[in-house]
């Protein structure tokens, strides 16, 4: 299972009940944190899971109210006791952005490993003293769309692979000697006296993973859809839920509830999430039906909504 | 009367019931601004005060918990319609970290003038359009003091000035003429009909003014007591309440409830109040008596706790 908490729904400035974007996911013991907005760290005490486990922050894009908690998050996770490497993904301009910030954060207890603009998939093992980056056998995956927004953004994908189960049965029938069992389920292929054997001879069928996309800020765009394909929860800025501030959604790069619902629908995702309020929308929750008139599964986020997301295939 | 809103009264990291350091004042429709730690604006927010009217922002160091608020709060309050300049007040090394940390909020509708570790008083005038900085006739005067924390950080008082009432009586017994009472009171000298007169000969005695004194982060000083003399409010850190922990007051540069005391004592002060709460301790009301035992009026902050301080002579 991988759980998600929605640290701040708002968008802009921060508000009593509303703190600004970030998202953290929780699995196997580790932590990914996307964009790191004012209270972002108050709403993590408040969960209280912890910030030594942060190993991976993924910033949107270097707008105040997605980044200006990072240098006293930074700060924190190295009082945390933290001497593990840490690695922070964002949009081009992030390595600037970063060095900028951490004028007021100088001296951190462990190595920060600056990823700007990857414009590949970014695999990570799950180990067991953080999540490194990977060249294969990646337990999930990090996918980074730019999309369009006022300033260089990225919109993120999390996919967390399943590896098929082991299967008994296969393994005999493929005459597969017992001995290399356990370590081909795990390794790669072996050469065992003389014959070459592959995992697929001792694996059951592929299982579902989880997928968890995150988009904010933008406008839609056409590669929105394919990019958040499927996955489990999609998680959407609605800056503004009522449809007469489309112009103000226009001109700020943003989108309204309905677009969100838009792309939800032509992505197939499973459930969206609603997030990234602009503050003259007091109540999200009353411009619903402007979302649920395109998408049936609608949740309208708030500070530290949690979900959590099960593998389908025990 | 002058209000004084403690806007955060933590240390190091922030807590959902405690934001980071922040002190506002509010006198005469204008806001002056010291320290703007994570949580600042989410303070000022709830209480309402609105952020157009900060003329002046004092930072007293450049560490993340006393400073990690700034862009974003200079970004609302670009957003909220301000155009009339800004001065930020900081120690040596703060337009550096300013700069930096303005990677985030490049474009902002308004000028900000640095003033560097100031060496010398810095006079206010209070206009209708912001708080200005002027040579003479100040209504307010701010000093800094340097003190001694792990970083170069100031200390700063608050003068706010009141000029003697006019004195009908003393105007006729210095037999100055009516048509040069109300000029004569408002600015300076006047030569009139050949005959020089000064203010002094039309105004009443010496009114007190207010004087308020904000302390942290520092080891106690020397130089401190006579830098608070007499202050309306002393508003002074207390990182640490217990006597056990004074081995890490000292490591940390910072004081103990009974060290902040004991300076409030020396400087004759009116009022103590305490603030700058390290997270490890979780009740700051449990160590009253370690302040009290030494210094009489002590007031315990928390999160936007007011005080308004009225003139004495009315």
């Amino acid at each position: 299972m991988i759980e998600v908490a929605l640290l701040g729904c708002g968008g802009g400035m921060p508000m009593p009940e509303r703190y600004l974007s970030a998202l953290l996911l929780k699995y196997g013991g580790r932590k990914i944190l996307i964009d790191c907005g004012e209270g972002t760290q108050v709403s993590m005490r408040i969960l209280g899971w912890g910030f030594k486990t942060i190993d991976i922050i993924c910033i949107t894009h270097g707008h105040g109210d997605h980044i200006v908690g990072l240098p006293g998050l930074l700060s924190t996770i190295g009082n945390s006791g933290r001497t593990a490497p840490l690695t922070i993904i964002g949009p081009e301009g992030i390595t600037e952005i970063v060095n900028g910030l951490r004028v007021i954060a100088p001296y951190l207890p462990f190595e920060i490993n600056m990823i700007e603009n990857p414009s590949e998939t970014i695999n990570i093992g799950i180990g067991k003293e953080e999540l490194q980056i990977v060249d294969k056998t990646a337990e999930m995956e990090i996918k980074a769309l730019v999309v369009d927004h006022s300033a260089p953004c990225l919109s993120y994908s999390f996919n967390i692979k399943r590896r098929p189960r082991f299967d008994a049965s296969k393994a005999a029938a493929n005459h597969v000697p017992k001995v290399i069992w356990n370590k081909l389920q795990k390794t790669g292929d072996i050469e065992y006296e003389g014959v070459l054997f592959t995992p697929d001879m001792v694996l059951g069928n592929e299982r579902s993973g989880i997928k968890i996309s995150f988009v904010t800020d933008t406008r839609p765009t056409v590669e929105i859809p394919r990019f958040i394909m499927e996955s489990d929860l999609f998680i959407c800025e609605g800056t503004y839920g009522a449809e007469e501030d489309l112009n103000k959604a226009v001109k700020n790069k943003h989108m309204l509830f309905r677009e969100a619902a838009e792309l939800a629908e032509a992505g197939k995702v499973k459930e969206l999430l609603l997030t990234h309020f602009s503050p003259i929308m007091q109540v999200p929750e009353l411009y619903r039906e402007n979302a649920e008139a395109i998408f049936a599964k609608v949740t309208i986020g708030q500070d530290r909504l949690i979900k959590g997301i099960s593998f389908i295939d025990k």
